[in-house]
C-alpha cells in the first residue's frame, strides 16, 4: 500500500459532496480547527440573527416580542427542529437549561417511574458532569439509590431487575468510542430498565434514531456539533409514552399548564413542556436556532460518512507521518465504532497540544495523556487533516513541544 | 392643592439628576415603556458587545476564548458585580441558570441546613414560580416538608421553631408592595429560620443591603431592572457563613473543585462556585454584564428617590385625570412601602391595557383586574408619566377599550 499524499487529500476534497458547507461558517484564517466537538464554529447568519433580535425584537418591540416574535415558543420550536436530528417526534424535545440541569430533571423523573428499583447504572468513563449529577441527586433524595459504575464491556451483565435507569453517553468524550445505542437500549428494556442517553458528543455528527431504538429519555448540548454558540441552551427528549407519567422535579412556571394565569398552585403541562422551568434564554436560543436550521439542511448520512473517512485519514496519517514519535491510538480502529473524533496517546500529550495550537492547529488535551481531535465534517477539509498531521510531525521532529511555555502549569485545586 | 400640569412634569425632568441616563438606552420612538419591571430596555453598548463576542471571541478565537477571553470566569465576575448592587460581598454571588432553577438549588441547600424542621413559609401572593418550585421540591424529596402560605400581615406569627426557611419576594409582582426585608429577616433568624429572598422585582431599582440585614440566601433575575436582555441568566447569593455547609443539590461540573481535571468523583468547590452547574451561557452573560456595568455607574439612592417620585406622580395623576373612570389604587399609597411599580384596578383592566398599548403606552395586565405600570427610573421621564396618564384618559373618555380587538381571548388551558 503506497503512502497517502497531500494530493490524495485534495482529491478527496474535490469529490466531497459536503464541500460547499464550509462556506456556511465564518472560520478564522490560519487555523485548522479540530475542536468542533467542544465548541462548534460560527455559522454564517448567526451574527445577523442576533443583531436583528437585539436591535429590533428587544430594543424596539420590547416586551411585546414574547408573543409578537414568538419568544415564548422558542423552546418548543427549536426542540421540534432538534427532534428531526435525533429521530424523535416534534413534541418530544424542548430546548432548555444546560445539559447537566436537564440530566438532573430527567433522572429524577426516571427514578419516579421506577420507584421499586434503587440502582442507576453508568460507565466509569462517562462524562464527569453526568456522574456528578447522578451522585448529587442520589444524595439529595436520600432514598437509598446506588450508582453502579462499570466498564463498557460489563454493561450488559450489570443490567438486572434492580436497575432503574441506564445512563450513558453515546460517544465517549475522550476515546470517541461509539456505543451501540439500539442494542443497549433493547437489553435494558428487556429488564424493565429505563434508558437515559446523553447525545452531547454525537448529535449533529451522525444520524440518531431515538424512537426507532425505543429510547426513553435523552439530553444533549447545543454548542458542539449543533453550532449553537458558547454555552448554548441544551435540550431534552422524553418519549411520548412517559411524558404524562411523572411530575417534573424542578417545577417552574414555564412548565405550568397555563403559565400566564399566575395561579398559586402548580399544574404541570400535559406534554414535554412540563420540563421547562424558567424564562427561556432568548439570546442563546436564537443563536442555537441558526445552528440547528443550518444542520437541518445537511444529509446526516453524508455527514457521518465523511466523519468516518476524516477519522480514518487522521489515524492513518499519524501512523504514516509520525511513526517515529511514540503515539498510540486511543480510539477504536473501526470507524463504525467511533464518533466524530479521534484520540492518540503520548506521554507529552499536554505540551504537544500546546505546541500544535501555537502552529494554528487547535485540538485539545485530556488527562492523563490524550491528544483529542474533533472532526466536524461540515467545515473540515481532508487537506486540513493533512496539514494538521504535518504540523504534528514538525512539532515532534523539532521537539518544539519541549519549550517551557508549553509545559503544564501546576493544577490549582 | 392645585392640579399637576405637564409643565410641572417638564420641570421635574429638568431638575432630575438622572436625566442623562435615558440616552444610555436604545428606546423606540413613539412608545412610553412602562414594563421595565418585566423586560428592561436595551442598553447602548449591548449590541456592540454581542457583535464583538460573536464575531471575534466565538468566530475567530473559538475554544481558546474560554480562557483567553475569560468566558469561564463570567459567572463569578458578573456575580461579583451584581453583589455590589445588592449589598453582598464579591464571593457571595454568581450569575447562572434561571431564577427558578436557582431557587430550587438554594431551597434544597437550605433544607439540608435545617434537617429537623419541616415547614417552609411563604406568601400566598408570592410570584407563582417560586411557589411551584417549593411544591415541586417538597414532592421530589418526599420527606414530609410542608409549604405554609400566609398573608403578608401574618408572616411574623407564622415564624416558629418548626420553620426551616422563609421564602419571600421583596417586591410583590402585582401590587408593588415592598416587604421590610431587614425586619422580616431578623424576625426569622430569631427563631433559627433561614431566609431566602427573591430580588427579581427589586434589585437594580433600589439599594438592597443583604449582608447588613443578615440575609442567608437570595436569588434574582437579570432581565428586569438589570437590563440584561430577554431570558438573561439569573443570579444567586449565599452568605459566606453558609457556603461550605451544604453540598449542592444539582452537582454539575462547573461546581466541581477542579472541573477540568475530569475526575469521576464529585468534590464541590469551596465557595459559591459549587452552585454553578452546567456550561456558562456566554451570550446571555455578556448581555447581562453590559446591563450590570451600566447600573454600577448609577447612584441607587437617586434611582430609588426618583422611582418613588414617579410612582407618586403616576398615582396622583390617575386620581386627578381619571377620577371619573372607576380606577382603584392597588399599590401602597406610601412610596416607602412600594417597589418601582404601581398598579390600579379596573373591571375592564385587560381591555384598557390593550387599548393603551395601541396608543403606544406599554404597561401590562395581571389577572383579575390589575393594570400594572413599571417605573424604570434610568430611562423614564416624568413627562412620560404625564403622557401615559393622558393616554389613559383618552382611552377611557373615548371608550376605545371597548373595541372587539381589545377584548380578552378565551384562555387556552
Amino acid at each position: 500500500m503506497h503512502g497517502l499524499s497531500r494530493d490524495d487529500c485534495e482529491r478527496l476534497d474535490r469529490e466531497d459532496p459536503l464541500s460547499v458547507w464550509r462556506a456556511r461558517f465564518e472560520l478564522p484564517s490560519g487555523v485548522i480547527y479540530l475542536d468542533g466537538n467542544s465548541l462548534g464554529a460560527l455559522p454564517v447568519g448567526t451574527r445577523q440573527r442576533l443583531d436583528e433580535l437585539v436591535r429590533v425584537q428587544w430594543g424596539e418591540d420590547l416586551i411585546r416580542s414574547w408573543n409578537g416574535n414568538d419568544w415564548i415558543g422558542m423552546p418548543r420550536r427549536i426542540g421540534a427542529k432538534i427532534a428531526r436530528l435525533i429521530g424523535a417526534c416534534d413534541d418530544e424535545v424542548v430546548a432548555a437549561d444546560s445539559t447537566s440541569v436537564n440530566l438532573f430533571k430527567l433522572l429524577a423523573a426516571a427514578l419516579r417511574l421506577r420507584p421499586g428499583r434503587k440502582v442507576i447504572v453508568s460507565e466509569r468513563t462517562n462524562f464527569p458532569t453526568d456522574l456528578y449529577i447522578i451522585e448529587g441527586l442520589i444524595e439529595l433524595l436520600g432514598q437509598g439509590h446506588e450508582l453502579r459504575l462499570v466498564h463498557a464491556g460489563e454493561l450488559c451483565d450489570a443490567l438486572d431487575e434492580t436497575v432503574a435507569v441506564l445512563v450513558l453517553t453515546q460517544v465517549d468524550y475522550r476515546s470517541g468510542r461509539l456505543h451501540d445505542l439500539a442494542t443497549l437500549t433493547r437489553q435494558a428494556q428487556a429488564k424493565g430498565i429505563l434508558t437515559l442517553w446523553d447525545l452531547s458528543h454525537s448529535a449533529g455528527a451522525m444520524p440518531i434514531e431515538l424512537n426507532a431504538a425505543g429510547v426513553d429519555m435523552a439530553v444533549g448540548c447545543g454548542y458542539k456539533y449543533l453550532n449553537g454558540g458558547p454555552g448554548a441552551p441544551a435540550y431534552l427528549f422524553i418519549a411520548r409514552r412517559h411524558q404524562r407519567m411523572a411530575p417534573p422535579a424542578i417545577a417552574g412556571w414555564m412548565g405550568h399548564a397555563v403559565p400566564f394565569a399566575f395561579a398559586p398552585d402548580y399544574r404541570p403541562a400535559a406534554g414535554i413542556e412540563r420540563h421547562l422551568v424558567g424564562t427561556p434564554p432568548v439570546l442563546g436560543l436564537a443563536a442555537l436556532e441558526v445552528g440547528v436550521d443550518l444542520l437541518l439542511g445537511a444529509d446526516l448520512r453524508l455527514v457521518r460518512e465523511k466523519s468516518r473517512q476524516l477519522g480514518d485519514l487522521c489515524l492513518r496519517l499519524v501512523e504514516q507521518e509520525c511513526a517515529a514519535f511514540g503515539f498510540e491510538r486511543a480510539s477504536p480502529h473501526d470507524s463504525a465504532r467511533r464518533g466524530s473524533q479521534v484520540a492518540v496517546r503520548h506521554p507529552q500529550g499536554y505540551a504537544i497540544v500546546q505546541a500544535l495550537i501555537a502552529e494554528g492547529v487547535i485540538g485539545d488535551f485530556r488527562a492523563p495523556d490524550l491528544l483529542r481531535f474533533g472532526l466536524a465534517p461540515l467545515y473540515l477539509r481532508y487537506v486540513d487533516i493533512w496539514e494538521a498531521v504535518a504540523a504534528l510531525r514538525r512539532v515532534m521532529a523539532s521537539r518544539s513541544w519541549d519549550r517551557p511555555e508549553f509545559k503544564r502549569k501546576a493544577t490549582v485545586t
